[in-house]
C-alpha cells in the first residue's frame, strides 16, 4: 500500500488518505481481504495524528470498501469488478443455495492466522509452524534431484489412494521404533493430518451424532464437527490430561461415535496425559466400544527425556486410531500426514479419500520417504529439539520477567505451545485490539472451546520465531495485557464514578 | 511372487502351488490387495495346465486367502496379523459404526485402475494420464533449485487456504488468454480438480437434492454424488454434446442444485459440445437460475485447430463455475487444480477446504507458478499436442485395421479418449475377463453411467502409452472382443442345441 500525502494541498489529510486507498482498492492493487496496517502504525508512518487515520478508515468503512473485525484489524472489502453481472440480470443467489450443514462452517480464525504469518511487522506467536531457518531445504533439493534421476517421470504420476507403497513401508518401520506395530495395509497416507480428522468424521458421524473432545481442544477439529452437525461432548483437561472421571460419567449416559484426544503435549494446553489416565482412557474405550482417535503430532518434540508411550502403543484391543504427521517437524506446506487403523476402516477412508483428492501428492510422498530412509530424520530431529528447548526456556523466562499478576502458565515438556490464563480483569476483545496495535499475534483461547469458557486463555507458540523475536513478542504481548487490564480498571472506575487508582 | 515346483515330489502340483502362495501370504510377502497373475499366465509361466492353477486358486479362495472379482482378477485377502486383537476381546465393530451416507461409497473401479497402471505386463488404455516420457521433469528439478535459492524456507511453510497468491495472479492472467476474465479473489486453488467436485457438492447438495449430469459422465463425479446422497438426473450426450432439449424438459419439472458438464472433449465420450448447444445451455441456466459447474481439463489438448470457447468465456450472467487443472498436461501426481467462481462461493468453498486440508501443497503451487511465469508452458503444450495427435491417429488406425464388425467409435478432435460402442453380442463381464487375460486394461463404460446403459461401451486412452504400445494394446483389445463375441455365439448356439457356425 502506497500513500503519499501532500501537506500543501487544500484537501484535508484524512480525505487524501481516503482517496489514495480507494483508488488502490478500485484499481485492484489492494485485493479483497488485504489487511490494512493498524491505525496507530499508519499514523506513525505518515506522521499524522491517529485520529486522522481513524476518520479515514471510518469513511472507507461507510463506503463499504473496508471492513473491520474486533481484534483482526481492518481489511479490504473490494467491490465486485465491472465484468460481473450487474444486479437484476438474474445472478445466482449463492447464499440461498448453500446447503443446510454448510451454514455452520463459519469460523475463519485459522485462515486469518495463516494470513497474519505473512506480515513481517507482526511477531507471530499465533500459529504452530516449525522454525523456517532450520528446515532442511537444501537437503530436500538434493533429494528432489536424486528422485528425478532414479524415479524419473513416475514421481509426477499418480500413486495409489492409500499412499506411495514405499512410504507406507517406511512409516511402518518408523512406527515400530515408536512402539506401534502395524502392517502396510493399516497405514493410510493423508494430505495433512487435518484430512484425517475430516475423513474420520465423514466416515463415522451422521448429523446429531455425539463426539467427545477435550476442553480445550485442537482448534481445527471444531469446524469439522460443526460442518458434520455433530453434537460435541467436551471433557475438561487438567494437569494429567483428559478427566477420565468426567468421561466415564458421560459414557454411562451417552454412546458417542468417537473420542478425540491429543494426549501428548496437547495443542493448545501443552499438557501430557499421565500414564494412569492413558490406561483408564483405554479401559473405558474398550469397555464401552467407543473408538479413540489419537492425534499425535508433537510427541517427537519432547525436550526433557522421552515422551510417554502413545495410546496406540498401549492399545491391546484395537480401539485406537492413530493420526500423526511429520509436518510439524519437516514441511507443513507439503501437506502430508498419516493414519493407522484397522483394515476395514482404512478401506472405507481410502474410498472416501478417492472421491476427495484421489491421492496425496506423489512428489511430497517420495521426498518424505527418501528423507527418512536415507537417515536424515533423526539427526534433524535432534537439532530441532535443542533449538526448540532454548526457545521454550526463552518464552518461559520472558513471561516470568514480565511479572504480570494474575497471568498463569505451565512450562510444557514438549510440543509447540504455552497456554496462559489471563488475569480476570482483562477483557478478551480489548486484548485482541491492544495486541494488534502492538504488533503481536496469538491464538485466542476461545477458539479451542466448543462453548466460550469462563476464564480467558491465550495460546503462545515458541517454535516459529527466533529467541530474540520471542522475547520481543512476549514483551509486546505482556504490555498489551497491562494496557487492556488498565483500561478495564479505568472503565470500571468510571462506571462507579471513581478516579482510577494507578 | 515366487513359485518353484518340484515335479518329482509326491505332492500334487496344484497343492504345491497352494502351499507356496499361502506361505507368502501368511508371511506377509504378498500383501493385502496384491493382484495375482491371471490363471492362464501363471500356468504358462510354470508350464502346467490352466486347470491346475484354477484348482489351486479355488482352494485358496475357499481358505479365504484370495478373493476374485469378475474382470478384476484375483487378489490377496491377507489374514489379520496376530498383533491385532483376537475375536471376542471386544474389537471395534467398524462396519456398524460407519455412517449412513457412507454406505453408498462403494465403487473401487478408479482405485483398481490406479493400481493396474503400476503393472508392466499390462498395456494400460484405462487411465487418463499424460505421457510420462514427455513430462518436463528436469525443468521442474531446475525450478525447484531456483525456488530453494529465491523463496527459501517459505516454500515449505503454509500458504493461504485460497492458494499461493502469486499463483492465483498467474492463473488469472493465463485464464484471460483463454477468454475468461476474473480477478484473484475469484480463483481458488485446489488439491486436484477432483477436490473441486467434492467441495461444490459439499457446499450445495443436501441429501435428496437433485444434480444434473451428462450420460455418460466423468466417472469421478458419481461416487461424490452417491456419498452426498444426491439424486442424479442424467441427460444424454449426442454428437453435439449434452441434449439441451432433454435438459429443458427436466428443468420444467425439477429444480436441481447444479448442472455438471464437461463440454470440451468430454471424458469419456470425447464429444465437443457445439456452440449452439453451449448458448442454449447458458440460456437455460440463466433462465432457471440453476448454476453450471463446467469441468474443463482437456480444452488445452486440441489437435485440429482451436477448441470452442468455454462456457465460462461465453457466460455473461455469472451462472458458470469453472473447474480446471493443468494436471492432465503437467503433473497429475502433484494434485493441483483450480476453480473460478463468484466471491461468495469462493469464500464458502475456502472455509470448507480449510477444514479438509488447510491448503494445497505450497511446493507444488510454487513449481506450477514458476513453470507458467517463466514461459515454459506454451512450448511444452505444443510438444504435447504434436505427440498426442500422433497417438490419437495411431489408435484410430489400429481400431480400423481390426475390422471388428459392430464396433463403433468417433475420432475425437481433442482430449485423451476414444469412446467405443461394443458389438451387441459381446457380454461385458466376459470381455473384462478376456482383456485381463490378454494383458490390456480399459475403462468399462458402465462406470460412467448412473444407471447401466443398454449398449455396452469402453473408454480407451491414447495419451499415456507410446504409439507402439497403443497399437499392441488395441490389437490385444480387439482380440478380446473377438473372443468374447465368439464365446457368446458358441454359448447361444449350445443353448439351442446347434453346432456353432465358425
Amino acid at each position: 500500500m502506497q500513500i503519499v500525502i501532500d501537506r500543501h494541498s487544500k484537501i484535508p489529510i484524512y480525505r487524501q488518505i481516503v482517496d489514495r486507498i480507494r483508488e488502490q482498492i478500485v484499481g485492484g492493487m489492494l485485493p479483497e481481504g488485504f489487511r490494512l496496517p493498524p491505525e496507530r502504525r499508519l499514523a506513525e508512518a505518515l506522521g499524522v495524528n491517529r485520529s486522522t487515520v481513524l476518520t479515514a478508515y471510518r469513511e472507507l468503512k461507510a463506503e463499504g470498501l473496508l471492513h473491520a473485525h474486533v481484534g483482526r484489524g481492518t481489511s479490504v472489502h473490494a467491490p465486485v469488478p465491472a465484468t460481473r453481472p450487474p444486479a437484476g440480470t438474474g445472478g445466482v443467489p449463492w447464499r440461498q443455495l448453500f446447503r443446510e450443514g454448510g451454514h455452520h462452517v463459519q469460523d475463519p480464525v485459522v485462515r486469518d492466522l495463516l494470513e497474519l504469518t505473512e506480515r513481517r511487522d507482526v511477531v507471530s506467536l499465533a500459529i504452530g509452524l516449525p522454525a523456517p531457518e532450520l528446515l532442511p531445504l537444501h537437503l530436500l533439493g538434493t533429494i528432489f534431484d536424486t528422485l528425478v534421476e532414479e524415479a524419473g517421470p513416475q514421481m509426477l504420476l499418480h500413486c495409489p489412494t492409500e499412499g506411495h507403497t514405499p512410504l507406507r513401508e517406511t512409516l511402518t518401520r518408523w512406527l515400530a521404533t515408536r512402539g506401534i506395530a502395524c502392517s502396510v495395509p493399516e497405514v493410510l497416507v493423508l494430505s495433512g493430518s487435518q484430512q484425517g480428522l475430516d475423513l474420520m468424521v465423514r466416515a463415522l458421524v451422521d448429523p446429531g451424532d455425539l463426539v467427545v473432545v477435550e476442553e480445550p481442544t485442537y482448534v481445527g477439529i471444531l469446524p469439522v464437527l460443526r460442518a458434520a452437525q455433530a453434537r460435541v461432548l467436551a471433557v475438561p483437561v487438567d494437569h494429567d490430561g483428559m478427566r477420565t472421571d468426567v468421561l466415564e460419567a458421560i459414557l454411562e449416559r451417552h454412546r458417542p461415535k468417537l473420542i478425540y484426544t491429543l494426549p501428548t503435549f496437547q495443542n493448545p494446553s501443552g499438557v501430557e496425559m499421565s500414564l494412569t489416565r492413558r490406561k483408564e482412557l483405554l479401559e473405558l474405550s474398550a469397555r464401552t466400544q467407543v473408538p479413540i482417535l489419537e492425534d499425535d503430532p508433537y510427541s517427537e518434540l519432547c525436550y526433557d527425556g522421552s515422551p510417554l508411550p502413545s495410546l496406540k502403543a498401549l492399545d491391546s484391543t484395537g480401539h485406537v486410531v492413530y493420526l500423526s504427521t511429520l509436518s510439524k517437524v519437516l514441511f507443513p506446506g507439503m501437506r502430508l500426514g498419516f493414519l493407522v487403523g484397522p483394515r476395514p476402516l482404512i478401506r472405507r477412508l481410502a474410498l472416501l479419500k478417492q472421491g476427495i483428492d484421489l491421492h496425496s501428492s506423489s512428489v511430497g510422498q517420495r521426498l518424505l520417504d527418501r528423507f527418512i530412509r536415507d537417515g536424515h530424520y533423526e539427526p534433524y530431529l535432534a537439532t530441532l529439539r535443542t533449538a526448540y528447548a532454548e526457545r521454550r526456556d526463552t518464552m518461559d523466562q520472558a513471561l516470568s520477567d514480565g511479572e504480570v499478576s494474575g497471568l498463569a502458565w505451565t512450562k510444557p515438556r514438549g510440543g509447540f505451545y504455552f497456554w496462559c490464563r489471563l488475569p480476570r480483569e482483562v477483557e478478551r476483545s480489548r486484548l485482541l485490539n491492544e495486541a494488534a496495535d502492538a504488533g503481536v499475534a496469538y491464538l485466542p483461547g476461545d477458539a479451542c472451546f466448543a462453548e466460550p469458557p469462563a476464564d480467558a486463555f491465550v495460546r503462545l507458540n515458541f517454535s516459529y520465531s527466533s529467541p530474540e523475536r520471542i522475547r520481543d513478542g512476549v514483551v509486546r504481548f505482556l504490555e498489551s495485557v497491562h494496557r487492556a487490564a488498565r483500561a478495564q480498571r479505568t472503565q470500571a472506575a468510571d462506571r462507579v464514578g471513581m478516579k482510577p487508582v494507578v
